[in-house]
């Protein structure tokens, strides 16, 4: 049996017990075959998740590796509203991490592919000196119910799940600690080590259609909402004292934590006025918070203490 | 705009003229939106590319790149019987590679896009010191049509399309040349860096139901034709003589090359003796030449001056 061979027996192993779902072939052939619903689009999206750009071999746990390359790639499907259904794995590993890394790894992939009720479905293996890891998640959504970026009108409100920065303030924590990350350490370094997608969320508020136009933070509010403003033709006003913030306690910098924390994996949506009481301060125990309004003006500012300036794109770039 | 939306905008530009097709939403939104066509399978299949491991920034001219990595995913969906229909672009680049290569990479990416008739959804960038390109192919068969790898039976007669080896010879030829390849130079070297995935035979042979099992050949018959004995429990005799090889004026060792090079991307098919007669010499001008026949025995053995020994694996294995 080739090398190659024997990854992708490891592989299937690690998923032997997944139920078969909408797949009609899954790993083993030329490619995946699948049955999409009837009446329902589906979602594509793919992620990169690479070594030294997106983790470190040394800091991140393997398992971690495995749930997160997942989990934000899968964070994609939820700012569409929809609802994952399987994925294609591309692993590029170094010789030395074929045994217990690739095991821990699996285990976490795993972990996080049952969780979010995404199946594996196939992919592509090769051998490299850097870990590389590509995921594409398809997911679906009945027909005319996703929620694009490009539907926000003047006026709506809008909002933001979770608190902004704390995935950021994880990984200020883990590179301070040694070894590993550890998640049980705090929840700033669980929320950057395992995110957990707002799927849910993002499916009720597709459902309910009371949303305008919906997209998932990855990069950070100062990097993202610029382009949601950018999709729908229209500007943003945010006030710094309504962003749903980490506690003082945790950092001196909290406002630029929310602003410009990447890996945060909220929802921002905006909200048709009339729709506002619909949203409520919660959803299932996570905090929902209006942070602003859309603008016919097409500036995305920002108010601090009564004066408004342009909001500067600070998140994460890598080409910057 | 940050460098990244420079990136995107520059893809964006170079597939403006594409049609919309079933795609709904493309690039610019968390992920596509994408309308499967009723009473049709969905195919899935994902496809390393990167520099050093599968092509060299000196050698292979930016346009192959782009051409070759859409065409050997999509040759995967061939390999089903399947018509391409979208895929997904994943891109890190390096600094210096973003003006003039990129513009030839999306040039070669984009013909590759127009002749197999598959669109460009989406996909995600990033910068890295090497190039490195994952693509993933979405394609569709009516239900129950698309051919697999494990459909064979013992007496079921072994096909291959084209000649084997012509693209491991334009490697070679690649090799000695000085500077980028040169398409031009000759028909092995074009067959290495612009490879035509074989997609209406493919269509063809799984519309007439005439295939029991079907692969395509990327890493070597060698390699290749023990996958498809595995999947479907069986083996393979197949007789040196019988294989379509390159001339002997072109190399010493064509048997060694038909046995062993890879990515020919040339189709690898089995069909019920009672068929044979409806599969004929060519398929549209591409040769197609019976090379053996499968058996209940599993081992896979090949035929030289009247006796049988061991096909032994020596094709294409990132991880020997």
């Amino acid at each position: 049996m080739s090398g190659e061979e024997k990854l992708v027996r490891e592989i299937a192993r690690a998923f032997a017990g997944q139920r078969s779902g909408p797949l009609r072939v899954g790993m083993g052939d030329d490619a995946a075959l699948w049955r999409p619903r009837r009446a329902q689009e589906t979602i594509l999206t793919c992620d990169w998740f690479l070594e030294g750009t997106h983790f470190l071999r040394d800091k991140h746990p393997p398992d971690a590796v495995g749930w997160k390359s997942l989990a934000r790639a899968t964070s994609d499907i939820a700012a569409m509203g929809g609802s994952p259904r399987c994925f294609l794995l591309s692993l590029a590993l170094p010789a030395n991490c074929t045994a217990k890394w690739l095991r821990c790894f699996l285990r976490g992939l795993r972990r996080a592919s049952y969780a979010l009720g995404c199946q594996l479905a196939g992919g592509d293996t090769t051998r490299r000196d850097e870990i590389l890891i590509n995921i594409t998640v398809i997911g679906e959504a009945a027909a005319g119910e996703a929620v694009l970026r490009s539907g926000a009108h003047a006026g709506d409100l809008l909002y933001v799940s979770g608190t902004l920065g704390e995935a950021e303030l994880g990984l200020r924590e883990l590179q301070r600690q040694r070894g590993f990350g550890k998640a049980s350490s705090n929840g700033f370094v669980r929320k950057h080590l395992y995110p957990e997608p707002r799927v849910a969320l993002g499916q009720w508020l597709a459902k309910e259609r009371i949303v305008t136009a919906m997209m998932d933070l990855s990069d950070g509010l100062s990097s993202d909402l610029p382009r949601l403003c950018s999709e729908s033709g229209v500007g943003a006003r945010i006030a710094t004292d309504s962003l749903p913030r980490v506690a003082r306690r945790n950092a001196n910098d909290t406002l630029e934590l929310a602003l410009n924390g990447g890996d945060d994996y909220e929802l921002l949506f905006a909200v048709h006025p009339k729709n506002a009481r619909k949203i409520g301060t919660e959803f299932r125990g996570l905090p929902l918070t209006r942070i602003g309004e859309i603008t016919r003006d097409k500036r995305v500012l920002v108010e601090q203490e009564g004066r408004w300036r342009p909001l500067t794109s600070a998140g994460w770039d890598p080409f910057r």
